[in-house]
């Protein structure tokens, strides 16, 4: 089977988040005021072959981990979308 | 009130994604098999404060539409997470 794989990837609370305050600090300039608190991460979709849904998300969850995220500064999660054919 | 928002940046269907092909090209060599179709994306969340929850989304979506993405060769959707106190 063939599932649809989720993986949000954010910097750890109390990292410092550079693009994020640079948006924020831009925002009311271009009329967009009351925003606060911006966050910026990255965010992967696909698709993984495995026998079963937990399968699939522990795959997911172990490669998120070691490879789309440097774990000194960054949280990774992977939540299964969906099956695929 | 203040509400929690993330916004997804996606490239469209059909965009290349040279990214997503580069991390798909090496992951069988670090031992995950299986895994297909990898598409790399940019993730962002903030607060918002308005009126109500469908005003919170409806500025979220506009700025996600207008600032965090390209429209040409992005999709952007925003979702509500909760209210923030």
């Amino acid at each position: 089977m063939n599932y649809s794989v989720i993986v949000e990837v954010t910097l750890r609370p109390g990292i410092a988040d550079p693009e994020g305050a640079t948006i924020e600090r831009a925002l009311p300039a271009l009329g967009f005021t009351g925003v606060r608190a911006v966050r910026a991460g990255k965010l992967f979709r696909f698709d993984v072959e495995a026998a079963s849904s937990d399968e699939a998300l522990a795959n997911a969850q172990a490669l998120a981990e070691r490879l789309l995220s440097n774990p000194v500064i960054e949280d990774a999660t992977a939540r299964l979308e969906g099956e695929v054919q």
